[in-house]
C-alpha cells in the first residue's frame, strides 16, 4: 500500500482527503486509524509526524505531509488526469479554484468550524456550548453565505461549470452544519447555495467517504 | 501596465502579494491605492471586485483575482522561472512548501491577526484592546512557535534550505507582532525562531514593500 491516511474516517479534516482520494480515483490507499479518544494523536510517534497533535497526516513512501488543505492538493497534482479535474482546466479556472479555495479557508472554515465545536464537541469534551459564540458566528456565516448565494446564481460551481477543490473543501464541515450541528437553514434559506449543496453533498465520493464513519460504522 | 494590485502599502494581505512580485523580479505592476479609511473598500466598485469588500484584489487583463494567498500562488506559478524559486525545487520540496504555507495560514495566522487587530487596530476605530483575548492568543500563538523552534532547529528555512512562499507568507503580520504589537519577545526567546525572522525580514524584497507604507512616506 503506498498510500496511508493517519486519521479517522469521522474526523472533518480527514474527510477532505479521503474525498479527494475517491474523486481522484486512487485506489491503492488505506486509512491508519488513529483513536483521538484515547489521545493517540499526541502520542510521541504521532508528534514525530504531527508537531501539533492533531490528525489528519498522509504517507507516501518517505514523505510525510500533514495540514489537510496541503494534503489533497499535494493529491491533485500527483493524479492530476486521472477521475475529477479537481484543479481547474486551464491557468485562469486554475487561479479561480485557488481563489474559493481560500475563501473556504480564511472565510468559510473559521465560522463553520467554531459552530461545529461549540454545539457538537463541547458536550464530548464535558463543556458546555457558548451560545453567544454561536450567534456571533452564525451571523459571521450568513454573511459569507449571502456572497455565495450572489456568487452561485451566476455560476454552477465556485469556479466555474465543473466541480474542483473549492466546492470539495467545503463539503465536511457543511455536512455537519447541516446535520449534527442542526444548522441547515444557513443553506436551505438561499436557494443557489441550497442547489449547490445537494449537489456536491451527494457526489459518490463524498457519500462513500461518509460510510467510513468509525462511529456509525461501529468500529 | 499589464498587472494592477488595488490595495494599500500599510495593508498587511497587501503586503503578501507585493513582497511575491519584488521576489519574483516583477517589474511591470502598479500598485492602485484603496483608501480604505475613506471606506473605497465598501464601494460598488469595489465590491463587483471581491464581494466580501475586502483588499486587496489584483488584476491581471480580463483576470480578477482575490484573496491574497490565491494571488499570491498565482503570481509564483506564472512568473515560475523567474526570480526566487518560490513553489519548490521538485516534488517532496513543493508539497513541503504547501504544507508549511497552510500552517502560517490555519496555525500562525489567526492567533497573529487576532492580537494585531486588538493591539493596533482597535484604537484606530474607536474601540478597546481587549487584554484577556490578547493573552489566549499569545498563549495559543506561544504553542505554535516552539513548533517553529523545534523545526527550525533542522531547517533553514520552514520548507527546506531555501526561502519560499511558505516563509513570505508570514511576513506581513510577524512583522506587524515584532513592531507595532510590541510582541517581539516571542520572536528573540526562541533562538532559531529569531534567527530566521532576522534573515527573511531583512530581505530586499520585504524592505522595499515596507518602503510602500502610505502613512509612513505621507501620501
Ligand atoms: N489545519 C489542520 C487541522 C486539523 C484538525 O483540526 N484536526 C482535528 C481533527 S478534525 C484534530 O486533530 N483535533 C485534535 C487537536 O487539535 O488536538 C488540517 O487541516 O489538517
Ligand atoms: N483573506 C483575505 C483577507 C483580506 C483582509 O483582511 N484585508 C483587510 C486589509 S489587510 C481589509 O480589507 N479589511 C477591511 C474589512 O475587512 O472590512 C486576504 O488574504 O486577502
Amino acid at each position: 500500500m503506498s498510500l496511508i491516511v493517519h486519521g479517522a474516517g469521522y474526523s472533518t479534516c480527514t474527510q477532505r482527503i479521503l474525498t479527494t482520494l475517491c474523486e481522484l480515483d486512487v485506489e491503492d490507499w488505506k486509512l491508519e486509524f488513529v483513536d483521538m479518544l484515547k489521545g493517540v494523536h499526541k502520542s510521541p510517534e504521532h508528534l514525530a509526524m504531527q508537531p501539533f497533535g492533531q490528525i489528519p497526516v498522509l504517507k507516501d513512501g518517505d514523505l510525510t505531509l500533514f495540514e489537510s488543505r496541503a494534503v489533497s492538493r499535494y493529491l491533485a497534482e500527483k493524479f492530476e488526469g486521472q477521475g475529477t479535474a479537481l484543479l481547474g482546466k486551464d491557468s485562469k479556472e486554475r487561479a479561480l479554484v485557488n481563489q474559493w479555495w481560500e475563501v473556504e479557508s480564511q472565510n468559510f472554515n473559521p465560522p463553520a468550524a467554531s459552530i461545529v465545536y461549540e454545539v457538537v464537541f463541547t458536550s464530548m469534551f464535558g463543556q458546555k456550548c457558548n451560545d453567544e459564540v454561536v450567534a456571533q458566528q452564525v451571523a459571521k456565516l450568513e454573511k459569507v453565505l449571502d456572497v455565495y448565494e450572489a456568487h452561485l446564481a451566476k455560476s454552477k460551481y465556485l469556479a466555474g461549470d465543473s466541480f474542483t477543490l473549492a466546492d470539495l473543501s467545503h463539503l465536511p464541515y457543511a455536512q455537519m452544519l447541516n446535520t449534527a450541528a442542526g444548522k441547515a437553514e444557513l443553506f436551505t434559506s438561499r436557494p443557489h447555495v441550497s442547489a449547490w449543496w445537494t449537489d456536491i453533498s451527494s457526489r459518490p465520493s463524498f457519500q462513500k467517504v461518509l460510510g467510513m464513519n468509525e462511529f456509525t460504522k461501529g468500529q
